[in-house]
Parts: C-alpha cells; sequence; structure tokens
C-alpha cells in the first residue's frame, strides 16, 4: 500500500523529468504588518485540488506539462540569515540541474537568496519585478535584510539598469527618486513592458510577482492590500508577454496571505496565475 | 394574534395570486470541493430584509409585482435521487398552475430536476446557462449526478442545440470539445446572446445563473471562485435581455454559499439581481 | 519616560499648528441592518501605520502636512440627541478656530451635527454628498433622526438647492422623485459633477462621502453593500475635483464598517482615500 | 399551496392554543461596547431546527408543549423609547391573555419595559436576575436608558427587597454597594437562591437570565464576556429550580450576540437553555 | 532530489512495517445540518506539524511507534453507496494485512462501512460508541443511510447487546427507549464503562469516538455542537482504558469540522486524543 | 484642544508617579507555527475599555492604583538580536527608576531580554514560569533564540534551581528530563508552587505567565493551544499567591494572540487576569 499525498496540481511527475521545479518557502519572518504569507504554498497546494488542469486561455493541458513539486522547504523563523541562505541553497541545486526553479512565497524577502542563486549562475542576469510597492528601502527599522528592502538587495548584486519594475503604487519619496534613477521603475500599470522586453530579450531574466500588484478587489488575501492595482487579465497578460518574449531562467509569486480571504478567492487567483504561468513555460518548451 | 416571519422582500402575496413563485432548494450533498449552497436560500431570504424594494434601473418597486415565497423544500442529504425528485415534483406542481418557478439553489444539481419538470410540459424546452464552468462532464468520480455533470444531464435530456452556454472559462478539455460541437457554448462572456435569443425566440426556455458565472472580485461567495469572471452590470444586463426576449417558463439562481463571504456582499449582489429578475418579469407580464 | 500612544498616520501635530483636524465620532446607534461604523475611526487609526505617507498620484507627503488628531469623541448609544449634540459642539469648536474638520463616522447620521455646525457659521453652505443610497426618507419606522434620513435633515436646513448628490442607486421610489425635484440627485455615478462644481464654486463647501459609493468589490465592509457601485479611481479623481475646485469648510468619510472585512481592504482603502484627500487640502493650502 | 416558513423548533401551535408565547425583541441600540444581540432571536429561530425536540434531562418533548411563536417585533433603532415602549404593549398583550410572554433579547435593556408590563399587572411582582454584570448603574455616559442600567430602572419601579441577583462578578463599586443593600446581589453564582426561592414564593416572579452569567469558555457568543462565569450545568439546575418553585409570569433571556461565535456552540447552549426551560414550564403546568 | 510530503506527525513509517494505519475518510454528503467534517483528515495532517511527538502523559513518544499515514481515500460525494463501499474495501484491505485501521472521519456515517468490514473478519465483533447522541434513528428524512442512523445500522449487522453508547445526551424519544433497551445506552458520561469493558472483554471490538461527545466549550469545531459534554480528561481516560483493557480491532474518530473553530483549539483536541490513542496502542503492542 | 488617546484602563498616571509600568513588546518573529502576538498588546490596550475598573474579588480599584502605560515599543522584525536588545534596554530604564516593569507580550521569548535586565540588577534573581510547554530547547531547527528555547536560555543565565516552572504538558522527552533535573519543572498545574514561594521568599523574583498554561476552552487565542489545561480560577489563585508571597521585580504576560479568538473572549481573559495583578501588586504596596 502506497502513501497517497497532495501535490500542486496532483503532478506525479519526478525531478529528473520535469523542466520546471515548484517549492514553498514558507517564510514571512520579516514581515513588520500582518504575518501570514508562510501559509500560502501550504495551502495553495491543498487548494490545487479544485482548479482544472485545462486551460481555455492557452488550450493547454497541466496533466501534459513536465514540473516537479518539491514540497516546501522547513525555514528558521527568527534568523533571518539562516533561511535565506538554506533557500539560496535549494535554488541553486535546482538550477544546476539545468531546471527552472518556480519559488511560491513566503514574503518577498526570499527573493533575495533565489535571485543571489541565479545571478551566481548567470552574472548578466536580469530582473522583472510586478508590484504594488518598490521594496527599495535601504533598511527597515534599522534592518537590511527585509520585504521592504529585497529589491534594494537585489540592486546591490545586480547593479543599475538591470532591474525593470512594473505597477508600483506605493512607498516613501525617496525609493521613487531611486526606482526612477535607477531600476526602470514604472508605476500604477504595465506601461512600457514591451519596451523592456525588447531591452532585456538576450539575458536570462529572473521573474517575480508581488501578487499585491494587483487591486485589492480581486487580490484581498494579502499582507499590506493597496488600492489602485491592476485587474486579473492585466496581470495575466503581462506575465504571459514576460514569459513568451524573455529567457526566464528562474521565477517566483510571493505574498499570498490566504487567511486574509476567508472566500478562497485570493487563492484561487493565485493558482491560475500559477497554472497559467506554468503552461505557458510548458507551451514555449515543446515550441523550441 | 399573528405569527410575523420571514419571506423574500417581506411579499405577503399569496400563491393563487401570484405568476412566479420563489422557493429554496437547499441542497449541495455532491458538491466535492467546498460545501455551502445549501444556506443561500435561507441566508438570501433574511438578508432581503436589507435591501430597497424600489429599483433606479428599471424605475419598478417589488411591492407591486406577484410573487408568492412558498419557502425551502426539505431535502434529504445523501440520498440524490430522493432529492431531485422531491425538487422535480415540487416544480411540476407550480407549472401545473401555470405559475413561473423561481429556484433559488442550492447547488447546480438542483437544475436537472427543474429542467426535467418544465420538459415534460414543454418538450420544445430550450436552455439558456450562465456559468464559469462548463458542467458537462459524464460523471464525477463515478457519479452521473454531479453538480459538474448537470448540464450533461440536461443535454441528455433535450438533445443537441437546444442549450446555449455563457461566460464559461473552466473545464476539462473534452468538455470544451463537446460544448462547442453540441452545446452552443460561448466561453468567457456574454458574445453572441442576441443572436441564440433570436433563434430560441419561439420556443419555451429554461434560464439558470450559476452566480459563479460572477468576477470572485463582484461575488466571492462560492464554492468554486474563477478568477476573469464578468462584472456586475455585465450580468445584470445580459440576465435582462433573457428576460425581456425570451419566453420563461422557469428559472433558478445557483451556487450562492454566503458563508465564503462573511461581509454579505455576495449576498447583497445574489439578491439585487433576483430583485431585477423579478421585476423585468412583472414589467414584461404588465405590458402584455 | 513618554508614553508612546498611535495617532493618524502618527502625525504629531498640534492642534495651534494645524490647518485639519481629524476627530472619530464613533456612533451607529441609528444602524437598523448591521452595525459596525462605530470602529472605523479606531481601525483606520491603529491600520494607518501601515500605509506609507507619500503619495506618487500627488507627489506629496503627509509628513509636510499640518493636520491634528483630536482621536475619538466619546458618545452617549441610545440617546442620539444627545449623541448628536456632541459631535455638533466639537464641530463648532474647530469651526471657531477657524480650522477645518474633518470627521471619521460612523454611521451617515453623524454629517447632520456638524452640517448643523457648519451650517451656523455660514449661512450660504452647500453641500455634496456622495453615497449609494439617497438618505431621503422623512423617517424610518417613524425615528426622524436616522441614517436612512440624514440628508432629509440636512435639506430642513439648508433648504432646497443646496445639495448634490451622486453615485445614488438605492431608495424608495419617493426618495428619488424628492431628489430629482430638490437635491441635484444624480444616479450611479458622478456625472454632472463638473456643473455643480461650478454652481457651488463661491459657496462654501460641506463634502461627506459615504464610503459605500465604491462596488462592494472595492469595499466589502460595510453595512449596507450595493452592488453597481463606482470604482475607486473614480471616486478619487472625483473626490480630488471637489477639494481642487470647492471651498471646503467641513468634511467627513463614513459607513466604514471593518469588522466585515477581515481580509483589510476596506480599511485601506478608507485611509487611502483619507491620505489623498487630506494632501490636496494641504496642496491647495500651499497654492494660496 | 401554503408558504414554509421557520418557527422556534418548527412549532405550529397557534395563539389561542398556547400556554407561553415566545417574541424576540432584535433591539441592541444603547449596546456601548459590542453591538450584535440585535441578531439572537433571527440566529436562535433559525438554528432550532438542529436541536432534538426531546429532553433526555427532564424526559419531555416539545412537540407535546404548547408554546406560539410570534415571531420577531419591528423596532426602531435610534429611538430608545420608542422601542421600548412598542415592547411593553406587546407584552402587555400577552399577559392580557393569561399567556406568558416568553422574549428573547437583543440587549438587557429589552427586560425593562417587559417589567414595567408585568408590574402593570402585577403590583407585588418580584425579579429574579441572573447575569455577569450587576447592571446597576444610575445612568451610562449621561444616558438613564441603557444595557448598563436596566436593573437600576427596574428597582426605581419595583423598589427594596424586590430583586435577588446571582452570578455577578462585575459591576463599579457603588453598583455593588447598591446591591447588597437593596436588591440581594449574590456574587459569583447561585448561592442562596433557595432561600431567596422561599422568600418569593408567594409572588408572581419575572424571570430574566443573561447570558453572559455563562463562562465564556461555554458562551463566548455576547458582548462582553467576563472570565470566572457559572457552567452550563449550573446554569440549568438553577434555571430549573426557579421554574419549579416560583410562580412565573414572564421571563426572558438575553445578550447572545451570535456572530461573535462562528462555532455556533453559544446559540446551541442558549437553543438548549430556551428548550429546557419551555418543556419545565409545561411539566408544571401539567402537573397543576 | 524527494518531494518533501506531509504525513500525520511526520511519520516515516512504511505500510509493511506498521501496526496502525491512519487514513483519512473525507466525507459529509448526508450532513444534514451544516457541513465540513470532509476537510478534518487535511486539517489534522497539517495541524500535526504543531503537535509535540512526546506525551507526558504516557511518557512514550509517535518517534518511536509504528504507524503508516495512507492519506486520504477519494470519495465520492452523491452517491453514498459507492463512497462507503471503497471505505469497506479499503478498512478490508487493512485488515487483511492483520494490521489495525484508525480511520480519521468525515462525518459518523462512514463508520457504518469500516464496522462491515470487521464484522467480516469478526464474527463475534462488540462496538463502543463514545458520543453526543445516539445516532439510532431508523432513517432521517427517509433515508436509511445518514449520520443519523449510522448506529442503528450497525445494529442491523451486530444485533442486540453487542453495543454499548457512552456520553449520549441528544437524541429523539424513541432513539432512547431502543437504546435502554438493545444497545447499553450510558446517557451523559462514561460511568457503567467499566463493566462494559469486563463484558466485552473476550470479543475483539470496533472503537468508535464522535468527537462531539466533548463540551462544546472544548470542542466547538464540529456540525452539532451539544452543550452539557465531557471534558477533555474524562475523554482522554475514558479512551484509554479501553485500550488498555480491549481488544481492538479497528477504530475512528470522527466529525471534527475544523473551519467552525478558527483558533484551531478543536484541530488540536482532536490530534492529541489520536497521538495519546495511537501510543497507548503502542504501549500495549510493547507490553505483549 | 488635547488629543484623546487609548491607555490601558484609561490610566492618566505619569511615569514619574507610578510603581509600575506596562508596556507592550509586539514581537513574534521567531513564532514557527502561528504568529498573531505581536497584536495582543495594542488589543488588549483597545479592549480594556469594555472591563471594569474595578474588581469584586479584590475589592479594590484600578482608578486607585499607580501605573503608567508606556504604549509599545517599536521592535524590529526579521533581526532578532537587534529587537530584544531594545526591550533589554527598556526594562533596564524602568528598573534604574526602581519601577517595576510589567510586559506584555509578544511571543515568549520577549521574556529573555527582560529577564536579562532584571538579572543585571539583581543578581540573585528568581523565576517563576507558568506555561503549557517547557520552552527547554536548546535550539529551534538551529535557532538559539526561539519561543521554544526562551527558558533554556534563561537558565543560561540563572543557572540550576533558580527557576521554577508549572502547568507544564508539552515538550521533548529531553524538555522533561531537563526541566525534572534543574528547573523545578511541575507538570499540568500547579501543585508545589507553595512550596517554592517558600524556597524563593528572600529573593528578587520575575514572573512571566505564558497565557497557553489555560486550557484552550478558556483561551483559545493563542498561537498553539494545548488540551489539558488550567481553569480561570485556578490561573487567578496561582498568580494572586505568586504576587501575594513573592518579592516581584518584573513581570510579564505572553502569548496572546487575539484574531484566533474572534469572540474576544480570550482577550477579556488575559486583561482580567493583568487587572487582577494590578490590584495585588497595589494592594501589596499599600500594605508595606
Amino acid at each position: 500500500m502506497k502513501a497517497q499525498r497532495e501535490s500542486f496540481f496532483a503532478t506525479e511527475t519526478e525531478f529528473d523529468n520535469a523542466n520546471t521545479v515548484i517549492f514553498g518557502a514558507p517564510f514571512d519572518s520579516t514581515t513588520s504588518f500582518r504575518p501570514g504569507a508562510r501559509f500560502a504554498s501550504k495551502v495553495m497546494r491543498s487548494e490545487s485540488f479544485g482548479l482544472e488542469t485545462y486551460s481555455p486561455y492557452l488550450d493547454a493541458d497541466l496533466t501534459d506539462a513536465k514540473f516537479f513539486d518539491a514540497g516546501d522547504l522547513e525555514l528558521t523563523f527568527g534568523d533571518t540569515n539562516m533561511a535565506l541562505d538554506d533557500i539560496r541553497k535549494f535554488v541553486a541545486e535546482i538550477l544546476a540541474a539545468d531546471k527552472i526553479p518556480f519559488m511560491i512565497g513566503g514574503e518577498h524577502l526570499v527573493t533575495l537568496p533565489a535571485v543571489k542563486a541565479a545571478f551566481e549562475k548567470y552574472a548578466d542576469l536580469r530582473l522583472i519585478h510586478f508590484d504594488a510597492h518598490t521594496d527599495l528601502r535601504d533598511d527597515y527599522l534599522g534592518a537590511k535584510l527585509s520585504h521592504a528592502t529585497v529589491i534594494k538587495r537585489c540592486h546591490d548584486i545586480l547593479g543599475d539598469d538591470k532591474i525593470a519594475q512594473f505597477g508600483i503604487r506605493s512607498g516613501e519619496r525617496e525609493e521613487f527618486a531611486f526606482g526612477k534613477a535607477r531600476t526602470n521603475l514604472h508605476p500604477f500599470n504595465f506601461e512600457g513592458l514591451e519596451s523592456i522586453l525588447e531591452k532585456f530579450k538576450n539575458y536570462p531574466l529572473y521573474f517575480t510577482i508581488d501578487l499585491d500588484v494587483l487591486d485589492p478587489s480581486v487580490f484581498p488575501g494579502t499582507g499590506t492590500p493597496e488600492a489602485g492595482g491592476v485587474t486579473f487579465i492585466e496581470l495575466l497578460n503581462a506575465a504571459m508577454k514576460v514569459i513568451e518574449k524573455a529567457d526566464i531562467v528562474a521565477l517566483d509569486i510571493v505574498e499570498l496571505s490566504p487567511h486574509y480571504d476567508i472566500s478562497g478567492a485570493s487563492t484561487a487567483v493565485a493558482l491560475k496565475i500559477l497554472r497559467e504561468m506554468l503552461l505557458e513555460l510548458f507551451v514555449k518548451e515543446q515550441n523550441k
């Protein structure tokens, strides 16, 4: 008798056969306002049972796609360095096997070690960042490692003009100034995405989506809801464009905090975005 | 002393004076994912006290309309056939009195016995179906009678080309294929509704609205929220068009699961749709 | 050692240095349907910690604006006259110091004593009212003082043609008739706002926003959600226009009922509207 | 076709055949802290479907008892005097028909008009009061009519030594002093109940239970939970004793605020207490 | 790379090495009142991460015990016979391997097929039943298979005097009569347990615990909370006694409905009971 | 005009006049399971408005007691050392002014820096610890600073036999062994408290209460509910005894996670414990 266990979309693909590797990074220790993103990967995996594997948008089916669900990392709360290093090593291991890591946060700080791992392999790495917030503070109440500083820390690694930000509608005055000068910050929506994709097209790309880029009406289940965001279709189209045009080497979606939306609609939105991204990666892989 | 009791919109119309008969079908026994639609009619009746009876959209008032609230059926959980048969008989009784049954689900499977009853009276019955899901599976984990198979079962009764589906954005690949071939499946929105209304105009019509056709931002209170749905105004306009143009003989709205939206907004949306539908039925009746 | 205490957006401005005075009016005693607006000012103050003080819309920062947070009034529940009189006196005190009172409700009835105080100072006062509901009943179950009668009571004071209403989509037939005849009632949205602002431009203005003018998808946290409302951006733009063009002497936002939206998104929306209004008042003051 | 409607425990007894008349008084307008008791009678009626009519404690069945469910009064929020007067008249009407009114609150202030009506019929009325709170303030923030003053107001009517209080564990110093001097205040539990019953035995009795006398572990669904209360069995035994020994002419249970306990356990406790009280009244009636 | 997956208490024991086999039976299709027991096994497995494996009560540790977590069955909603038969076959398979099946419900009806499977192997099977409810109806709204009839159906199989019931405090008059005559019904608590254990001691025993035998203060997370139940320690001691004294061949715990208790306390109670039962089974096995 | 601000029990005492200083330590960054203790002090302060200042247990009133509410510390999430050091300095500052710090957690780790500060002043410090959990791990997933290691870290400072633990019912086998050998661990309840108080009576004492020592029925609002705990009255009596007999130099109550108990009962329990402790400190101070 074999144990029945949950996996994302009930995938049974083994690591060796997979092109993409999903895993959860249940960490939200630096979240200053409202914690809970730690529960995202667990709840998403569990609820993925309720979503069809077929997409009428792409006319493709997850039962054909080759992705491995590695489960969730066990991360130390209260020791940020230790937790981030565990993520970095895990992402590096997936990259070393020439597969695409697809991380499910957790708070946004989990992106930092994943970017670090990708940068270790790809020195000319670019970063596309969808978010409501700039995440460009240099420190938050004295802490250099925080969900509010993560893109600033990525900029420390990647340098000027290697990052592009979209949908941004919240931050300090100084962050917006920094962003305009050095990280291709595009406020409020996805205007300018195509020219960035053109500019980044010959470089390996890390793609991070903070789901709070969505309007809170669509996605209330997040720690810091910010009115004035994009619609589901706008995000879906933009994400599809990025995957279609760019040379993705790693990606993540972060900041679902499922318990703040007991209707389950936020989790369902996150899962649909995930499904379409997995399918678009699969379609692209097939068309190679 | 007379007992004070709740009724939909505080109607006091008797059965004999009514053109339309509302009743609840509190059944959700085949719901595989998240149950709760059984509570819809009770909560809607109770909350209908908070909604004005006057519509500024139609400049009409429910205090003028003649509808009877029959209350809720008492249905057996765990014996699907028995429950469905109780619904069928009740709908038949209303139809026999030449009144329009307006059923409040419950999960979507409750539509099947109502369609059956309508088909027994009207052999050339047509069906218009608004939903996020095709509901065209042939069985669900072996069960032929399921919320996921209900339109397939209706097709068993009505046959090819008698059904039209709108707003559909979720299903298996095979369901979409079946729908395109045999049930006038229109994905995502209400495009094509007018030509279907033209095509069906000389036939008696059953009209069923699975409220999850709405975007989850508008209607999170449902068992299986599906991102990418229609707006309240889109649904309202489409429903008004169907009632105005078609020869409605029976109708229902299903799949409100009120406890998943503690704000009450989903229930309020369902009630406003119900009010406008009742008023449009009334306006049409008056204009005869 | 000094006690640390919460204030709106952590303001430390003293009363004497402020142009605007925020205070809470935690009263919802006449709410017939679902109470809870009493908690709005307390929850908003507490959550304001999570919102940036900088606005990328206006490129302005609350740390520059001069507003005083007076805290919450302690109002008597169960004795409506006593509670309203306490509000009236408090608003009068602020007006007497030539500052702008910015009241955070509470239910909509709190607007009445504030309008009364403003009218005592400004005999030619005008009123602009954003709301889903007409609030034009003459009494509610026999009570003259009710959230459902508040604009009718304001009309008793101000008279015909001194009030303009926008976004209205719910009320009795008689209320709509009254509104059309005597209060410049504009249904559903903000069409006609510019001509009203032109008409009212030389008069002192009281500006009241019942936040349920927003669609429930954006703002579910309110006592009586009404489908078919305006978007966040529509409300924001309309409010900015009013503040920019009119001679505001007092204002309020009412009817957030925070516990009905556990995601916190409704509170976040209310706070963003509040921030932008404070900033626009500040920008205008600076440009004088 | 007859409309199906909910009644308490599905009773179909008519007023004329009933000994006891249940009705709801959905009023909580003076509740200063956390409102919601207005929802109690509606939720209890609805959930009473889930409770067996048979009591293994008393070996008696509600299907045998003769009680009428009059429904809920429609009370004016925001005008306390009007609401209380409507209750008083309704209770007087039941008493005039020589039946026992059994009121379901609402906040505790609803007891005042019911006591008034009973006192109008029975000049030598006594009052037994179970509660966590003394309710003996003379005013609350200036209001004489409040949930916090209700027993003081009853004392105004009945006078010294006509009231007995049990389970009391919260109040101001002055209230405890007053209670000890003039209302037979028994703190914390039911010690002394038997001697009070002996003392009151030849007088008509009004019996009021504020359910927050229960420990919050048993009954969290109330506006002001007070640790250190009695158990379910202690309350049940005490209530049974009162009904058995005293000459009950009217009674009530108040202060269930069902939405604060989403488990439904508080409502279930209230219903079981209600069932046992109705049955004990019935058993006593039969033994006459 | 190996996938990380959740199991009960993180067990990694394989089937072949296990004495006991845990599995979930996520079925609640006949629940008439409030569904949700279907979520119990999933939530318990997930939350078991938060409970220590060591018991200070028994001074024993789950890391030593040999139990296999088979995962959850995938059961058909809406076709009760099919679902029950899948359970029966699965239990039979475990029994055939000479292991003890430990089923996590689900509603109480899942006990029926498990008892059937055990009876097929052990013709002299006895049943001990802890519950708030008799579950002795012969049918429920016409359905023979229901959570309210399950022990009656077990009696159909096992016959008179083979069943003993404890903690019972709710049911119809006829059920209590039947129970007293034919199923050793012990009301309210565990009095008489020792003499039943003496009587049943030479027979194979099925042990079923409906967790609503607990008082709702301890265990609010259940479909039908019944005031007046036993404490955690009383249940723990009684369950330990049964396992210690009886010859257990199969067992279950049912009717946790985790979403009705958002504090998680009910799930934690269920897990602690489960841990202690597993450990006592282990201790007994070791002492053989 | 002066700003109205919330303080614990509306105290207006200044620091210089106070004997006791309450402050919040909103930190829960190492909580591995379910976060939320960060919200405790804010919610308790806000809800303290609903609790009477008078205690019928002690016949004493908080309006007489001299305590200062310093507000909440602003602590860095994600950098544990920085946060703990901020607490240590703040406690040292209060101790330096010869006042008693009364800290409101936060998770249990906040006790460590407070003990450190007290130990710096009192080299012969003793510690009494009420808790469900031993908190004696040496590390938690590699982290030395964790809510699960806090008493082990205190032992590092204070040494053998300086700590006494009560109510403990959860931990690893090794923790119980360590506790029995070196920290006077008393399992399950308060047996042995009197002899410990006798033993510690001539030493300065730090008193820490993890509120999860209470049974979850009484106190579900905590991160890790553990069945089998003590009652409210048991905890109250034990705490009163400690304050009465010991030479308290600092104290705390921790691990209320208010959002897990939406009834508010857990917060109310915590507040009542706090009130009684403040009053007992006051009574003792007066009797000096």
